[in-house]
């Protein structure tokens, strides 16, 4: 029986892809990096992971050419994570797990988490793959979004527990 | 710090779909669903789950609403797994996974998994979310799978191993 980690056992490309990306928390993590947070931290205290479990998430990623680390300061050494061209054609698993989690998973009377505006038409984008309101395919650079008052305050909320973790650390 | 397992939890679409198709085998078994394999046991052969796996991932998913049951033999009672409208509405993440795992982790010289031929345009519809031929985006009832030699001799000899092991057992 085909182990999933080994790519060269299926020419299953969803398989294989699976073999990478095929974890809850690497999904997270990707997700904080596809918005722009690059620092250990950040991700840490934005998915609710442990240090261990992003570390093994990112030095995964970097390892199959998903993630890039830079170093940002040099005393102490620091390093921000940084989505590859690899990484960054995740776009499209991204957004369509966003749609189908805001389709089918979002609970009664909830806005949803993001909307997105297109940067083409200057309209509210949808869920994607096409803009609901010109119909072009989405893309990353084009989008601009809009949190939720909810998602604001779960993600305020978050940080700030982070925060007062490593106080009393 | 948020369980992704509880829904109330958080608001992020993204973790709420990972925590009921955020494991790897999950997706494998929905693969087979979606290629059309119901049964169990063409389930376990293609995806070289343990019966255990396969088990657990379908019940997950049938709680979930992603997979219903469906009688089809009395005597004795036997099951097939059907997607549900809210299982079949993966698609876009199985192909943005698919495409994925083709673009950048395809083994030099070996063709596409499947090539998918797309009835609306009757050309092939490459990667999506958008026809490579004539742009339409990429619906599942439009799209005739191709298998590759390699994928077509890969699945066979799964299944030959699988009723092998069956025979021994």
């Amino acid at each position: 029986m085909a182990r999933i980690s080994d790519l060269t056992q299926t020419q299953c490309p969803v398989a294989r892809a699976e073999s990478v990306v095929g974890d809850s928390w690497t999904v997270l993590v990707l997700r904080e990096l596809f918005f722009g947070n690059h620092r250990f931290d950040e991700i840490q205290a934005l998915t609710g992971a442990t240090p261990q479990m992003v570390a093994t998430r990112l030095k995964k990623l970097e390892t199959n050419g998903v993630v890039e680390r830079r170093t940002y300061s040099l005393r102490p050494v620091r390093y921000e994570y940084h989505l590859t061209k690899k990484g960054a054609d995740l776009f499209q698993v991204m957004m369509a797990l966003r749609a189908w989690g805001e389709k089918w998973l979002r609970v009664e009377g909830e806005d949803r988490s993001i909307e997105y505006v297109h940067a083409d038409c200057g309209h509210l984008a949808g869920l994607g793959p096409l803009c609901d309101h010109c119909g072009e395919l989405l893309k990353r650079e084009d989008l601009s979004p809009q949190w939720s008052p909810g998602s604001t305050a779960e993600r305020a909320a978050q940080r700030a527990a982070f925060r007062e973790s490593r106080s009393r650390a």
